[in-house]
């Protein structure tokens, strides 16, 4: 996702250290500290602007969210929004998901989302994708045994990748969808991208895949 | 695939036994005496009208091909075009998959294609689905190590359905894709269904799974 630079992002991140998380790394295996609930952790990669995590907050009071977003000047929008409704089970990192195991435990994390990853299409840049198996050897590892991974796109490629490599890595499939959209399911959070794109009709593909 | 009842049927597979294996018990363990090559057996349930085996037969000489339909009236065309084209790599059987295990030895087979099968949608007939988990029992049992199932059809729900069927029943999937045709490949045999669903623009999904 393209923004533009925002000068005052820096600022605005470290004035709400209650909801930001500036060093993820001192927390690692001591995430519970930052919650007022023990309960599980479920986690964000690429959070975007904050519309999904938010509304699973709300949805689900009983799960600690653990949003984690690279771009600077878009994690600041899902900070706006966790701002205003002041979730308690909340909490932000401004950072790049290829180091997660320096900042979880293991078994620390109770599932992990990604929405709508960069797809990046060539095949060069394999390694860049968010299921590509290196990064599924962390998320294994932060994961809880048992532990699973949702990932929902409307890039048909990243999609059909995605698949092979969940069970190229010994994980099993647990539920498949290629079109998400085509029963209203009201415990389905959207994320800003799927909004647009199933508005415009484009189907959304889902998976749940689940380590062994 | 409905089709009308042809009288005649019976005495045209029963003419044909360089062909049509009327006894396909007699042949468990010991398929290779009926074929003029010794090379690894790929096996079609339910062939249909035979477009795909034949079409097969021809684009790979070096293997041994089998195919399975349950409906007479159908198969006879099946027949029709092997009576033509006169492939020394082509065996039909008028039966049902269900009892696989009485026709094939362990690891007889090296490949069995699942072409438009029966999406059985009803939840109550998931048995009878050709990726239930009873079929799978049948088809590793008769399949070598490492063998594998290669799935076509237009039906969503089925497509969805098989692979988190064969994930669960510890296959890995080496290959899936969710539009056959997007890109033109001509050693990609077309099915009689799969000619007509794709030129409605309707998109093929093909799943290649491998028992561990």
């Amino acid at each position: 996702m393209r923004a533009r630079h925002k000068p005052w992002a820096d600022d605005y991140l470290k004035k709400h250290t209650e909801y930001v998380v500036l060093e993820p790394e001192s927390l690692k295996g001591n995430w519970q500290s930052r919650f007022s609930q023990h309960q599980p952790i479920y986690l964000e990669i690429g959070a975007g602007k904050g519309q999904f995590i938010t509304g699973m907050a709300d949805q689900f009071p009983s799960i600690n969210f653990v949003a984690i977003e690279l771009v600077k000047s878009i994690i600041v929008s899902a900070l706006d929004k966790v701002v205003e409704s002041k979730p308690d089970n909340v909490q932000l990192i401004n950072t790049d998901a290829k180091d997660l195991r320096s900042f979880f435990g293991e078994g620390e994390v109770d599932r992990i989302y990604l929405n709508f990853s960069d797809p990046w299409p060539k095949n060069k840049h394999e390694k860049r994708r968010l299921t590509y198996h290196t990064f599924l050897e962390q998320y294994k590892e932060v994961l809880k045994e048992g532990g699973d991974v949702i990932l929902k796109t409307d890039n048909r490629h990243l999609f059909e990748y995605s698949l092979t490599s969940f069970s190229q890595f010994g994980m099993v499939l647990d539920e498949v969808t290629l079109d998400l959209h085509e029963l209203e399911d009201p415990t389905n959070v959207m994320t800003e991208y799927e909004e647009k794109f199933s508005s415009r009709g484009q189907p959304i593909y889902r998976v749940q895949a689940r380590f062994q």
